[in-house]
């Protein structure tokens, strides 16, 4: 019997808990996280860009690794956690730029969102190697799955 | 003799725009992305904390996994080159926290920088495995890496 609580009470307690690291999120704080995400990975597009495309930075392997590495690491970090319950509108100072759809469009959503960790994972990988054009190329095709979900769910 | 002015106008052009991507940003927006890689390290932070040290969240493998690669690549991203020129204080609503020795001390940034480097490097391949007790010392560790850096080179 005391057993049989005790199991049901761990079980309860798991089901509450988990999530409680995110539930434990203030709204206005998950949306500075998925701005803080965004903005890195522009910082590491920039230099890539920089490097491969524009060619006004010397071409250097660790960087654009380095660079590659941490556009996929952020994408694949689960960032649609962020979009949580209260980050739909601004919170004082705090602004968003998400649309409405973006929280309800769930298949449209999971579409740009999987081309777009697709094409980082792909620019990781063509980062591995020393071929300017590849990695030019890639970052045209990685910037255009940028494009289509800022089109589609962010305001202007 | 065009050829020796095309070729030193070459290396002149490579000099003069080597860094470029860097000269382009404003200190102001090196402040907020070096923030942003900050904000988007503790928000992972905090989920391999709610995984392997409060088990306020269940343990999930690739979640931990894709924590501890956010952590590692942001880390590995040469967030140095942010502590450019022109950012050692406050830009309007732009506040930074950076201690001036943080520009002028490159001995003991290096140190605590290496240190950390290592410790999420190190995060990064014990997060490979599931051996829990390992990721909350590695997590423990890490944290310390972290704070060595904030108690010498951050404002309260």
């Amino acid at each position: 019997m005391l057993l049989k609580r005790t199991l049901l009470l761990s079980a309860t307690l798991a089901v509450l808990s988990s999530g409680i690291a995110l539930a434990d999120m203030k709204p206005e704080d998950a949306i500075k996280t998925r701005q803080a995400g965004y903005m890195f990975m522009g910082w590491n597009m920039a230099k890539i860009k920089a490097m491969a495309v524009d060619n006004s930075e010397d071409f250097d392997t660790k960087k654009m690794q380095a660079a590659a590495n941490a556009i996929a690491a952020i994408a694949n970090s689960g960032m649609g956690a962020l979009y949580m319950p209260g980050t739909e509108k601004d919170i004082g100072n705090v602004k968003t730029r998400a649309k409405a759809e973006i929280f309800t469009d769930k298949e449209g959503v999971k579409e740009v969102a999987v081309k777009f960790i697709q094409a980082a994972n792909e620019m990781q990988k063509v980062a591995q190697g020393d071929d300017v054009f590849a990695i030019a190329d890639q970052f045209k095709k990685l910037g255009s799955s940028c494009k289509a979900c800022h089109d589609k769910y962010r305001k202007e």
